[in-house]
Parts: C-alpha cells; structure tokens; sequence
C-alpha cells in the first residue's frame, strides 16, 4: 500500500482548479483520494463559510467522477477545512490518495485509515459514551493499520454534535452537552483512550473539560454542528506502506514550545540551522498539524497576556496566528494547518502538532515517481 | 557613564505602580531617566488611546518628581509607547536611566543618548530636507557618544508630521507629505544616511517610498501627527560605558527570517537549544525591538499570505503578531516590542531586529548591583 | 406581463431549501426567474466567501433545472449577493420572476428588464467608455419596458473590473483604473446619463469620483474583479405590467436623512406611525434597497463620527449598519438590503434608496395569487 | 436649585479642553459640576482605555480646581464614560452642573441627585443583598429630591463588582457572582424595586438574571470590576426645580421599537416630521440616553439577526450601532450615549430611553441664561 499526499495553493476557497487539472493529467486518480484537508481564508468563526465554500466545490468536482451526487462526496471522502489563514498562513489543502502500490516490506511508511463512529444520541454528547463510541474506533482504525499505538502520530476527529431534542418533554436543556467544546474534548479523550495515554479508570462525565491533567498527544478535533456521527482520520506511519512520506509528533506544553516542533524535526532527521530549516529540507515538508490555544489561565510563562480581552479579535484568532508563525518559521513554509480550541488536546494552553514529510532517503524523488511532490498551485492574488 | 535597564509588567496601560515603587525604594532616580519605552495592549491604529492614556499617567507620576508640570515630562524624557500586543506579547515598558557610575575603562557597554531634530515645516515633511535633519542629529548623538556607526544598533525615531497649512493660496493639498508614511520613510533614509548606509547621491524626493533597495538596518520610526520635531534615541555600545548591558542587531530579510533573531544571540554569545534559549539565558533578555510588514506583494517565499485580504483584522495586526511570535518564542519571552510599517526600514517585507542583553560575564548580578535587574511586576489580571 | 417577486430566509448563505421547495410545489417556475438578489452574512470585503458560497448554491439547484451546467446559470440568470448583515439585517434572497400573466392593461406595475453591457478593455474601465456603454444599455432596457426615465426607480449593477494586461510594453498600473472604486464610479455616472440626471456635456475622465455633484439617485452599484461585462437591472413601474407590485425611490442626502425613506412610503401610501409603519402595512413591503457610505469629510451635520479611524471594524461595515438600522426601523421588517460604497450614487455621504412593495389595493392578495406572496422559510437558527 | 448641562465635542478621548475654558470663561463654576457622562470612541470592550483615558485627563483639569489631588476627583464628581461610538455616534460628553438659582416654585425642571451605596462584599454580588442596597439608596435619593417615582425617568448606576477573595477556604470560584452580568442584573433590580416597577415578593437570588419578565423601565447600569461601592445617579423632573432642561423617559420593547423615541418626544411636545425632529427642535436635544442589547434568541420580530454570530464584531459593537443609528435619525442628532447589556433594564431584547431637552417654552434661551446652553466644540479632525 501507499499513501500518497499532494499539496494545492488555490486561489480562493473555491478554487479546485489544481486537483481538476492534476486529475486531468492522470497524476491524481479520484478514485483514490480518501481525505482532503485544508486551510481556509475565512475567520475560523461560526460565520466563516468559506469551509463550506471549499467542500461544495470538491462536491461540485469530485461527484461526477465519483458517480455520486456532489453533495454525497462527504459521504466518501473526508472532507476536513479549517478556516483562519491568519499571520503568514498560507490557504492550502492537502489531498490523501491511497494506492496498492509495491513497497518493500521493511518500508514503514505513512499509512491512512478512516472510519465513522455510530450516530450519537443528544444524552451521548460530550459524556462517556462518545469518549468510549471514539476509542472504539481508533481502536479498529489502528488495528486496520496493524500498528502499535506508538505508531500512529495523529487523530484527525471531525466530531458529531447530535442536535439537542425538540421534545420538551426530556431533560432540561442545561444539561445538555451538545456543543462544540463538549463534543471536542470527549472526542479527545476517546483517542486518548485508544491509545493508552489515559486509563478507563479516571474517565467518567465530570472530569471532561474539567481535569486537564488528563489528556492526548495525537488528536486534533473539530466539532460539526448537526453531525451526527463523527469522522476519523488515523495517521501513523505502518509497515509495508511505501516509506516516501512519513509522519511525526510531539506535543507543545505551551504556545511558545517551539522546541516541541524541532524535536519532530530532529526525529525524522531535519536539522534547522539557525532556527529554521534549510531550503533544501524545508522542501520536503508537506503537512503541518498543530492546535492552538490562548492559555485561559492569561499569561505564559508568567508573562501576561491580552489574547483573551481584545474585544476586536478574538483569542481564537490570536493562537492560531502564534503557533502558525512559529511553525511557519521553523519549516520555511507557511503552508500549515493550525486549528483552534484544543480541549484535552495537549495540556492546558499547549497542544499536538505533527508533521509529515517526505522521505527522500528512500530514493530520489524522480525514482519514487516525481509527480508525488507535484504541486499544482492556482493563480496566486496579490493586493 | 552607564546605561540601565529597568523592565515592568503593567496590569493596564494606566498601571506606573511598577516604577512609582522603584522610584520610593530608591531603585530607580527620576531625574536619570532617558527614556520609556513600552508595549500597550490598544490595537495601535489611530483609535488606539493605550498610548496616551500611558503617557498621561507617567506625567502624573514624574511631573512632580522632576519638578514640572506633568505634560512637560514628555519634554524632558523619550516616552515612546507602541499600541498591539497581539499573540502573546506582554504589555511591559523599560524605563532607561543614565548615571556616572565607574565603569571599566575598557568597558563597551550599553550607551544611549536623545536628540530633537529642529521644527519641520509642511514642505520638508517625507522630503529631502527631512532626511538630511534627521541624519545631522543621528550623528551628533553618535560623536556624543564617540562611536562608530558600526557601534549603533538602534535608532529609535519619534517622527515629527508637521499639520499641514490651512492657507488655501499654497500648494495643493494632494502635494504634501504631511502623513505617516512619508514621515517614516524619510526618518529611516535619515538614518541610514547617517550610518552610512546609503549613499547621499542616492536620496532625492522621488525614491523614497518608492526605491526599496535602500534601507537602515537600525532605523526604527514611528510617527505621531501633530508632532513638530523628530526625537531620535540612538542606541549603541560604548567604550567607557558599563557593562551590564549590550545590545547588537541585525536584519530581517522576510517576515520568517528568525535566523537572523538568531544571529543576534549568537554575536552577543548566546545559545538557543532546539530554537528557544534556555531559561537561564532567557533571563539575560531585557529588550528586544523589531519592525513588522505584511509583504505588500502578497507573498512570503513564493507563498500567499491574506494579511492584506482580511476585511476585519488589518495587516498591522497580523504583521505584529508574526514577528512578535518569532521573537517570543526564540527568546523564551514575551515582553517583545514589535511596531508596523517599516518604509525603509530592512528591505521590503523584512525589517530591522535588535535585542538588549544583561552581559552576566562582567561579573555576577549582584556583583553590578541587582537592583538593576530588579522587575518590578504589576499584579498580573487574568481573564 | 407580470413580475412577481418571493422572498427567501436562509439558515446560512447556502441554504437554498427554500426555492427548492417553492419551485418543487410549483409556487415558482425556473425557468421564469430572471434575477435573484439576497444579503448574505459575511463581512462584505474582499474576504467574503458567503456570497461565492451563495451562488454555487444556485447553480447547484437551477443548473439541472435549466438544462445547463451549475456554472451557467450566472449567465443565464442574474445573480446579486452583499456581503454584510451588520446590526438586525435579516439575511435573505428575493427571487424575481416574470411571466405573461394578464395585466389590466391601465396597469402600472412592477416590470424588470436585465441587459449586460459589451466587455470592457482595461483602457475603459473607470473612464468615459465606460460611462457611456453603461449609459447605452441602460437606454436599450428602458425603451425596451417602454418606460419614461422617471419610472425607473432602481437600476441595480453589478459592474465590470477588467483585468490589468500583464504586458509591460504597456501603460504603468499607476494609470489603469482596473479597481472597485473606479468602476463604480463610472458605472453609475453612465445609470446618470441614460436617466438624464446628468449631461453629457460634464462628464469626462477626470471629474469621475471627483466632481460629486453629478450622480444618479436611482444607481445601486457593485463592482467584481473578473468579470469582463457588466450585468444590469432595470426596475420600474410600466404600464401593462401587473400592478401586484410597485417600486418606488428618493435619495438619502446623508447617513441620517430618514426622511428620505418617510417621501419613498408616502408615496406608495404608506404611512409610518410614530416613525414606523404599522405591522399590516409592513407586512407589504417585499424589498428595500439602499446604498451606504461613511462620509470621508468625517462628520455628518456638523458632528464628528468616528468610522474613519476605527481600526478594527471598517467604515464599510459601521455604514450599512446606520443606514439598515433605519430602514429596518421605518419598515418595522429588518430584510433590507444595504451595500456599501456609492460614488455617484446619490450626493456625497448619501445614496439612494428604492422600496418594494405589494400593492394590495389592487385586490386581495388571495385574488392575484396568495402564492405570489408565500415566503419559504428555512430554519432560523438561534446563537 | 437649577440644573445646567452643557455639552462638549472632545477632539479626543483625552480632549478636557472645552470644559477648561467653558471654567476659564467663568461659564461653569468647578464646584458646581456633580457628573460628568460621556461617549468615547474606543471599542466599548474589557480592554477599552478611552475611558480611563478620559477619567485621568477630567482628574488632571479638575483636581487643582477643587483642590483636591487628581485621582480623587471621581470621588466627588460621578465621572461615567461609555466607550464605543459605533456608527454614527458622535464622542461627546455632558456636564451637569447643580446652583441654587431662583427656579420658579411652580416649575418642574431637571434634578438630579447623586448617592453612594455601602461596599458590597463578595458574597452579596449579584444577589438579593445587592438588589436591596442599590435600592435603599435610590429611595433616599428620590426623597432627597422629594418626588414621586413617576417623576424619575433615568437613573443611571455605575455598579460595584467586588473582588472575589483570595481565600480558598471560602466558596468555590464558581458560586461568586462577582462579574459584569451578575451586578448589573441585581442593580436594575435595585432600581425597579425602589421605583415599584417590581415587588420584593418577586425577588430572589434565583430569578436575577433568569426572569426576564421583571425589569426596570428607567435603570441604565455599567459594571466595573473592582468598584466596591456603586454610584447612582437619579435623574427627575422635580418641583422648584428650574425648568430650563426636562428629562422624559420610555422603554423599547424590542431594538426595532422607534415609536418608544417618538413617545419620548411626544410627551415633551416635540414633533418628528417625517420621522425625523425638524431643525430647530433637533437643536433642543441635550442628552440622549439608551441601552441596548442583541436579542439572545437571535431573532428580532421573527427575522433571524446575525448579530451572536459573527466572529469579528461584537454583539454589543452590534447592537449599539443599531439604537444609535435610530435614536440619531429621530432626533437629527449624533451626539448620543447608548450603552449595552440590559440585564432587567428593559424587556429581554429591548432597553430604557431617556431625553434630555431644554424647555424653550419656559422663556427664551437668552432670558434663562444663553449660556447654560453654550456648547463648547473641540477641533473636529476629520481622516
């Protein structure tokens, strides 16, 4: 098997036009493609509907290849865009394309699985039965891959948040958890679960978003209002995938712990010299996944700080312009992907972040198949 | 002589409790103060009153202390306030204070002396003449402080903008040069004048704010309209002056260049691990100083950038919290001045960077006197 | 013939239910539908992706019913989104359709015509071809309602912006006038021409968004950059039309001439009571059109405002909220439909302003079709 | 006694420079000043320093005046600064200043009366102790200026809100009522008690902020942190008063409820024509007093607003803009002070209304004193 990732810089977050045409010439098979995730030129906010611009125009793409309807695409792909480019971020998106390509059998290459929990029930959101429903398919995901948990380097959940009941009649709708904070951070304790960062034993209702000593390395949630069952993405790097991409983590303890991402580095075998990587390395960068988070607590390191009462912009778009920059500069590449609210994502004001790169040290890029790192960039806009 | 650096936290823009007990304590003279500097928590646009509700209250503090009326004190001391602590950057100031205590004679330490340029009339204003004032005084404050322009490594400028005249039988409105940007632009081409960093047969009106090539890598300006004359502190190292203090600079190419944040540390013998300075020489930071852009081409390093296309958080913004992210992170703290819009200032989407550093290998702290270390922190307000 | 007019309220900018189903129950015909305008949720600057989102929604929904490619029905039908629903503006879509239902023939109603002008070169755009094209399209549009230039109460344009040529042998960017402003400008200038509000004899390259004393009190402009020709609409009231409905307008002579919009309803014989109409007489209006602007003299009647230099929310975005706010109050109904920036629309720091309403006078709304006034809700959703 | 208001145009938020020579001209007597209220224009948020700005600048001009230091003469004088001049909204502040002029004993004239509730402890904030306090002192002032509660058309509070106690072995964190919300809702309360706009069987801990059906029609508080006494200022129409300024007040029942302006208007004998005050009844308008709020349920009159979610602009920037922009259009007036949050001040969604005017038909302007209604402009700065 092998996972393949091309990176497209579109215009607009309606801009297709760099996978059509990479369809188009054969260099892309739809048919192959199982997850596209993106950066969006929106504000990352309730009303930010450039991600939903972005999806109708994969829809819009990919349907008719597919021999679906566009608006059933999600339904077969993963379809994962976060808005806010703020600072240098770069608007991009990421397409997965998986093949049966021969690898070697010692190759231990970035590997891809997806899967669907069960719809939830209202009662089920934000509470013990969403963290144990997640865990439960991290668990297959994982076990698909045939990779220890120490090999699986992100969790991508895009998590459900059933719509709270009508009928008057039920519980009283302060007690409902049907929001994004409480379906991100169950969401993050199932993965966690999965993976043997946190016990069963410590899990119960009141814990969630509550105890942050408790939490995991590798996930990334979002939440999707009036999703009913949540989408994972498992990333790990699996024995007999082709070995020309790879992927690593670790987790930042706070919004300043740059070291965090140069310890990934170090462990794929990049050297930032000066800070930063050099053009050469920095070429082989080809994902970046972090969570941001304005450290509720108002300082960092002792130092205060006002990301929480600017009453213009808000701590949202403050973080992900901090981790973003960071990430930015240590790569020499601004196309990452920073979301935001990191609840039992990493500790209390910190986060994951992972990275994929590929690996050139398994051969020249041309022997690999040059059109791999193809990137296909729309027309840049400038003021 | 010797030049000392003192550093508050503020719990607001009002806050001088810091400095007030400084003074009470003894810690701090009012009368050897040079010059204030800080970071207010406004959004450092015209509607930005941080930073005068900062200058007001300094002049309610050191008007009678220094026996004047308290809007005099901005006539007798540099108060320089930059609004913006987008990200993480912690609203602080640094009170410098000069006094004739002995150094070594081979000593070259921090050295800082404050000059006005004389009044500008609306006609010079962004113009020739401009530039050339305001590189007459950077080098009479340089042979004031005997050193060469390769010594100097900040040149704070508070550029003046004449108003422009009601007269309606003069030039025509659209003629004048009377805004901030021209302000900057010639300022900088002043400095980098002086310092030697342009050649004069290069300036003439019509390449400023235009011919980018040409640049102070120290030049820092801000201007302030309705502001007659221009004050100028030039920062540098001096032979004679103590040594508890250094400071050293260098240029950023591009809004990532964090190299160059990191060719700073080095020249001054300081090590960042894994891109961040350990703890104990993060403790040795008392300043640093850098000038944001948002590249106006739109792109960083062949990437789009949407600083430009945001229609509700303008590019200073952004621009601010990028670079005050680079440098929080590399130093391990936060307590960064950043300011916007750097015409002439580095090259085109780049910009100057300079850090003050306690020289610890004069001799231990408390050697120098600790209380030239001493913070004196506000109480901190959390969300 | 008869214009019949429905309006739409979205959950979100691509929420097209609502049409779906008045179309699946045969309320509407598609193939009778010649313009759609709404106001969608975004911030209405260049990063408003609500309105893209809204129109690859209906070309999603119309294309297959039109028998042709989503992407066409922009060329088929006219398309109109404004960004922005600051303050109580309610997001909608008013759906126009026409059919050759019997008018009595002493009717006055309300009839629309749509046109589009020539492509424009780049040499034209914001100059007097431009003007003058505009001007000739309008023309052709009114003589083909067979309408005097005083029935003409709205000519709504979405304007061209043709791209700068890349070639460098040509003339320098300075002097295009390829941008939003410019086309506005002269767009509605050329609204000005045809309904003789301006002469010919005055205009020329140089007085566009100078000379403000020429406008028109009934153009309502936006500009697209892209696209190469200008699509227009012409509202009037014409004899043999169905008088079901009737459109009338005035001219806002500042942000504050409520006034204005008091003359538009009386004139319709509708009488606000204490500053508002009554909720029967409310319930008759179907659409209201104005055009907003922060007066750039920075004051309006001799106060100071402060949209100018607010940093963080731009003059577009504080403008449309006063001029909604009025309308919305007047009208006791908040689905209005304000767009920002109107140079040559109405007088410096004013702009037009167009009503429409049912005329009920005309009979029951159950004798002309209770359908022609159903409004399809989708689902409101509430923070 | 007499109470004279004048009115002021600040170039700046820090601009005290009309009121200094309305002193120095001997048109105001310091000692005579009671309030001071005004708008300024910063962003009405947490980290809004326009206000602080303008209390320190009142201190500096008015604490050699009254011979007391600067910073105590918010002790004597309520010195109450909203910020956020959010569309139209003109930055101004009114001086109420009191004397003992012969009123005739028949006239009812504009009184006011200024009082101070005891410190609140924590644990009394937002609850019944605080609903009681407010209350008791509002009854004193009432008898203070012997009149009935249906002469009190406005009193304005600004509330305490203690700090909650370091103390951890007190309450947990989450029982304190120690915020913005909480004082403001048990102040409105205060005041509708002491105006039997509700009765005390209805009060509890419970209802405050829950029950939205019991409220003040006349209550308009602020909150700040770290006020440990509240400040109340009652205004009336009061016998043996002079009767050059009235004060009438109205309630909106929602924030389209312009009828509620023209109410006002009515019961003092002033026309809007066209749903705007002529000219020369506009020039009468001294004081314009509102609060505002976006209706929580997201919908205004069945019409969906967008003003929770948008992610760039506050609610409260928002809704201010909205009644602002109707109160200004009514009164052909901008110089308006509209605050946000109205817990029970006001029905859900809705808010008080309160007008000053000057009451002509008492006598001419000159005879009354021309100067009591001389307004004192600041440089307007345009952009």
């Amino acid at each position: 098997m092998r996972t393949r990732v091309f990176r497209f810089f579109p215009a607009n977050p309606g801009d297709v036009s760099g996978l059509a045409e990479a369809i188009a010439t054969g260099v892309v098979q739809a048919e192959q493609i199982v997850a596209i995730l993106g950066k969006t030129e929106g504000n990352g906010a309730i009303n930010d509907f450039s991600r939903g611009l972005a999806i109708m125009s994969f829809g819009r793409l990919l349907g008719p290849l597919l021999g679906c309807a566009p608006e059933q695409v999600e339904d077969r792909i993963v379809l994962s865009f976060s808005g806010g480019t703020e600072g240098v971020t770069c608007p991009h998106y990421l397409v997965f394309a998986i093949d049966d390509a021969d690898g070697h059998t010692e190759d231990r290459g970035l590997a891809l699985a997806v899967g669907y929990t069960r719809s939830f029930a209202p009662e089920e959101s934000g509470r013990l039965p969403m963290i144990l429903e997640t865990a439960r398919v991290v668990g297959t995901l994982q076990r698909h891959l045939a990779v220890d948990s120490g090999d699986v380097h992100l969790v991508q959940v895009k998590a459900a948040i059933p719509p709270v009941p009508a009928d008057p009649g039920r519980a009283h709708a302060r007690e409902w958890r049907c929001d994004m904070a409480w379906s991100r951070g169950a969401s993050a304790l199932g993965v966690a679960l999965a993976l043997g960062e946190v016990s069963a034993a410590r899990l119960h209702d009141d814990m969630i978003n509550r105890d942050w000593s408790l939490y995991s390395t590798r996930a990334s949630v979002s939440a999707k209002p009036g999703l009913l069952r949540s989408e994972i993405c498992v990333f790990a790097n699996a024995r007999g995938w082709a070995g020309e991409f790879q992927i690593v983590h670790d987790v930042m303890q706070d919004i300043l712990d740059v070291a965090a991402i140069h310890r990934v580095l170090h462990k794929m075998g990049l050297r930032p010299v000066d800070g930063q990587l050099p053009q050469e390395e920095s070429r082989r960068i080809y994902g970046a996944f972090a969570k941001s988070d304005a450290d509720p607590r108002g300082h960092v390191r002792g130092r205060r700080h006002t990301m929480w009462t600017d009453g213009d912009i808000s701590d949202m778009r403050h973080s992900r312009s901090v981790i973003s920059s960071l990430l930015s500069a240590v790569l020499g590449e601004s196309a990452v992907y920073v979301s935001t609210r990191a609840e039992h994502q990493g500790p209390l004001g910190g986060g994951p972040v992972a990275i994929i790169a590929r690996n050139v040290s398994e051969g020249s890029a041309a022997a690999n198949g040059a059109s791999a790192a193809t990137e296909y960039e729309g027309d840049m806009k400038c003021p």
